[in-house]
């Protein structure tokens, strides 16, 4: 692999990663990469991240099976923002059961779910996930 | 307005924002946003963030009139990263000139430039910008 150009200094190591789904265009997700992570998911193609909660490598899908495909990976103008494009194993890219992460929108002043969960997290991650 | 869900305190004062293209669904840039930057968003319809290199708000398109309306707010099942959908005003929101500040895709270990840009950006912001 050739010399990664993302610039980890400026960002004390962790860059955020936006995940849209290949086909609908929706925004997914937003995570964070550390190199580590950037290097497996560009070896293996598939979206790997690094858990500030858990303070280690989170491969999306380890426990759920929702595991998620890179078809592209873009990088920003300032080599400190990524952007994987990707197709979502099992539909649903949240920890709640939703598509998407970005579920609610802001309607003057309120916060309104638009959308429904696809699968019930309790059944996906186990009780008290 | 009513109270601001975004938790501010744990990401250090800002939290990333993903800016798509309403029509299109691009992904335009990510920037950040801190709780002043948010409110004047929110109470302007514009997209107006916070520059980390100058450490001040940044209103989107104040110096190239490449301004943003916001079309929809979304905040993610955490409350620590927003989604902006706009209208982007001029059709590019890159400084670079670019539509998109993804334009370049990696590829087997290269960066290749996928997106022409749009405008020259010494004729826009003057030169040396």
């Amino acid at each position: 692999m050739s010399e990664c150009p993302l610039d980890f200094e400026k960002t004390k190591g962790l860059i955020p990663v936006i995940v849209q789904d290949f086909e609908s265009k929706e925004i997914l997700m937003q995570a964070y990469l550390n190199k580590e992570a950037w290097e497996e998911s560009i070896r293996t193609s598939r979206g790997v991240y690094f858990s500030r909660s858990r303070q280690k490598l989170w491969r999306k899908g380890e426990s759920s099976g929702n595991y998620q495909i890179l078809k592209e990976v873009r990088i920003d103008c300032d080599n400190d923002s990524v952007l994987f494009v990707v197709e979502q194993i099992g539909g649903a890219a949240c920890h709640t059961g939703h598509k998407s992460c970005y579920y609610r929108r802001w309607e003057d002043g309120i916060l309104v779910e638009t959308d429904k969960a696809l699968f019930n997290p309790e059944e996906v991650y186990g009780p008290g996930h």
